[in-house]
């Protein structure tokens, strides 16, 4: 049986490609979920993708995910900084979660270097471009028990 | 004439009893409510209930209060530590508030010992389990002038 | 043509002027709107008025002012102190904003003056009452280039 | 058989009623000492009392309750805060405590919103008045095991 | 009667218009008053022009404003961030000041970040270039009681 | 009718004269008492003095001035510095006090450069030696109305 | 030989009894001035005093006191806080100086509960009203040898 | 002439052996005093034992301790953290004194990891379980001068 | 041409797979590296592997790296948190370099959540076990420049 | 069979009784084995000693004590501060080790006074000159399991 | 033709080689002035020189220098440790500056350890003594272009 | 007798002017040394130069440096920053050191701003490029006693 993933998106990464291309590049989010399903198809995993700059939504979609999903990939934006909620949201389904950063949170902002969802995911891929989306998903393939 | 009570629950408690037994019990928000209920009967109150995981339902809600309750009963969950958002929107509506945590969370993480919301509400009750519900009721029914 | 102002009120500022007057005084936002498009109506400016309790709200209206409006009024009330996604939203739009807030938040709590908005943010206006917006409007229509 | 709970009431206690009623309200340690008694009847609880303002005379009291007693009930007054002694007293004997405070601690000075008392004790309830110390009757009484 | 505003330059603002044109823009300080004046005019206020690179002689000229003036509108340069001296000297003469910063100081070095006037200031105008000064003098004119 | 003045010394001062000559001098507690009766003689002030290293007793003591003394001179020793008891205590009794240290505590560590009495206390004398004592005679005889 | 005393005060000091009586009491600089010389003249001691709002003055004043003065009293107002180059001064002529303060500068703002004046003087007096600049002659002529 | 050494335990040191055994072990404090005198004598030591819960008997029995002993060995026990009214009294007697601490204070709760006693003591043994002491005994007995 | 990479491991690393297995799992670095050339030898890159407790030699070997390596691949073990000499080594010899860590060093001491070497890489993978080693290959291999 | 000790002293050690005797006392590192050769010889132990100034060499020298030693006493000298590299390799080879310091570290400089080594060391043994090695060898001679 | 440059000097250096030869050592500022004047003449520079107490008249001086020096050498005195406004007044006129202290001012108090200053001067020197002077002359001398 | 000058490099150093030309210039160190020897000749002092990337190198060479050299000018590099052992190793020696930084490092990351080196060094020359050795040798060759 295939696994299911779910590949989550917190808020204006529905910008992404469109805006402040130094940082963040010039792929758009559709163009990663693309290049996501096709890797996707080669390991037999099953994929479903969900964007919101609501914390509410994102906490509610994470809350379904519990019996429907195999695991999480999730860009949380500037939720990981502040939203305990989505942290809580994480521990309380305890659906292994793979946090993911298109840049390197860790040269930026100070704010930015501190995440809330790190202490409950198992781990984290920072500053590789759009390749971490693509990293997680060979983790949840190959390398996940 | 019956006081009104809005009892009013934060992200990811609609998974109580459900999750994580060790830190929150295995008592559902169901049974809780239903335990409320019974006492407010005998002590003549009136309770509406209402759980979101979204901050800015729970804000909407907090200003249709006005009016229409005598106190609020509100176990923030995570939106204690950093919802200011919240915390004005109690501030604005001077109803008074009580703020129950099932868990001590004092014993916990760092973070989860500051709460925002403390400062505008009346009383704080952590750790006593879902008695803290049960207390806030028997305050408002019998103490609260 | 005319230049498009679009003007955001963050959590609780629906209650202004019916609510804490010693801080906030007792106009309502309404009145403020009313004199707002006076003055503009004087200064041939546009304005669209937006107030939500909801964070994910008032990104998605950030996000679709681009290409529809030349400048930004916003009072983000309490998400002032942590909502780093507002601030992304309006780093990733690029539409000069003006941050307002009606008391002197210094010279009120300690996490009021701190502000995640003002580095994203033109400039800030504070403690001038509502005469802060009225200031943001001249400052658009007579001096922004 | 009957429960006893042992009510300890640290430092300045003793002038309970009597001095700063703004903050403190005009009951007496004693009228809150019977209040505590009808209702330790009622629930046939057996109650012991004792007040001190020296932390040596709490510490031996705590070290005496073992074996002597079922729960306590302890408002530490200022030794909240630097009382290191009495917390390592309390995790010595092991009795399960309810930490109680007239005022709510958290809207006053500082140096009163850290208890060294809290990660010893089973819960805490701040700012109800006196009636903090009935909930706490009505917790060993009814919920605790 | 004539409203009477004394206008305070404090530090380096002599040198406005004339060095680093990226942070504070080239207009020099002669021009800003006559742009005041003119408005001032019109608004039927009078205005009198004090700028100083010695701490002393503003704290002088803020004493020397008591019975003389109705309003200041003050930049105070550097010493806006530890003067405190000048602070107190606001506080005595009980005179409403309208602090103006030209950039905005919550954008540049940490330092700038914090304001010891504020606290004594009616509020704050941060980041509007030389439109701070006029809007300040709106606000006398118009705005104040 | 005398005004009656308790005089409170703190932990170690018992030594005083005999030990770290370099820091307290070497006048004794004793001798430093005979000089302030022959001071309050002349001032027609009635001087009790007590001195104790247990916090609980000098608790008890400032419990029992009400109502028996018009004002309190206090060397707290080591107590200055985390006995919020204490200080509890004089806030609670109400009766003025001054703070008294005899080496200049602003020069030594910087645990001893906080004071938790200061701010129930009337005023601080420090560094002045012995005088410090005297000083505040002087102030209840002559200056305190 | 008459002992030589300079009395220095800090900055606003020049507005004292005027302005915020309920902080720095209804006497003027003068008439304490006065109460000092009556004072002196009885303990045979001779006074100068100088007021300055300009922080280079006072060092220049505390320069010229070498060789001319024997002790200095000198209540540094908001310099308290900040004058490191005064601080200088005072240890490079090594001169006596006790530091006084009107009002009890621990029970005020945070910024006045540190004194970069304290560890160059021989000691400070802080809250006594205007008797802290007798306890300071007091302490010239009687006490120090 | 036998060197004499007094041997004083803090708060809760009285339960020694009789809880938390995972941390503190199952030797009693009176078993600990034994193997310590058997050393003692071989050793021709004299050693004295007191144990309090109160920090006043602490500082009487150090004072009392000035010429009838050469030496301390003293577990603080939680005062270790904040009795700064203990690390004054030691600093006063001048008898050189030897800090134990059974656990390794290093591996456990941040407050546990900051001594007030270490800066007037000769030297700290923590982690050695209750050979700590006998280490103390050994050291006075045959490398102290 | 084939790329090549260069492989560094820090200190305790060759201990890899035979020590704490709960934190750093089972394999060895000899397995580890064997893995590593299966799927570099996939995708046509060659690796030079090199492990040392020596942060010297780690320098060292970073400066030779120059002009023969196109990436380097670094897990520096307990040097992340404080040699500041290897973070300069990497940004002088500018080779782009992925920081690995095993373990989710987020969820670990205070210590290990701060990277001196982050603000010099491309980018951090932390938490994915080796399988973090493997990722870093396939973004040399398929989505560097 | 006779238990095997490995004595390490890292940077300057070597210097041990040269240099700053006032704080090392004139001890060499020479004589101080010998002493430890001879108390080691009653008790029946093996010692190995060295020294290094090099944290790479400290770090092999662990490594390889796996399997060929039962204890370990080390004075880490300078690299108590902050080398988390030998930190992790005493974690890994889960030798027991004591620390010794000469010195008393809580009496010196603030950065002295935290070490990163206690974490993972049995205990530590601070300012009893060169006797914390003798106490050393005799705990594990006598009272290690 | 000759570079001009100007030596300033702040606070309390009017008094040097007079007062505290310990850290200033005993030649004065005259003396100072004159081997500068030597090594200028040798060097074909042109030098002014001015020293005031008066935070205002140092910056009317660095304003004067646009277009009048080449460099400016200067010692800030205390200054150097809080005057953001002569920080400002070097930005302003960028003529290149080197800051010179003559103690060694990371060996001092903690307040001077930190310069506001250094972040707009060329570069310091600190700790050499008077040659620190001579030295930034050399500097302009020889090696700025 | 000629004066022996050790001239130590920290990592890094051995890649001067061949890396980062805008932050270190474009000389080597090999050039470094040859504008320094030549200015020794002049000065009639010997030289001798060491560079390394290992701590323990380093701390080995300041040892030997005890009656070899009169004098040490050491740029230690990162190591400026977190190497207590080298700081260590130069106490011990006792050799006069002066410690110098090519670029400005009050203008770089924090990181930089803090050197554990200065307490321990005669003085500091950061800023000044190259220039600052050369500067190092005309204190040692004129002005060190």
């Amino acid at each position: 049986m295939k696994k299911r993933i779910l590949v989550l998106n917190g808020p204006n990464l529905n910008l992404l490609g469109k805006r402040e291309p130094k940082i963040y590049g010039t792929t758009t989010l559709e163009e990663v979920n693309k290049q996501m399903l096709q890797i996707a198809e080669e390991k037999n995993l099953e994929l479903t993708f969900f964007q919101s700059n609501h914390e509410g939504e994102l906490i509610d979609h994470i809350h379904d995910a519990m019996g429907n999903f195999d695991g999480i990939i999730m860009n949380p934006g500037a939720f990981t900084h502040y939203s305990y909620a989505i942290s809580d949201a994480i521990a309380a389904v305890q659906i292994p979660l793979i946090e993911v950063h298109i840049s390197n949170i860790y040269q930026r902002e100070t704010f930015r270097q501190h995440s809330v969802i790190a202490p409950v995911s198992i781990g984290q891929i920072s500053g590789l471009g759009v390749f971490g989306y693509i990293a997680a998903i060979y983790f949840f393939a190959d390398f996940y028990k």
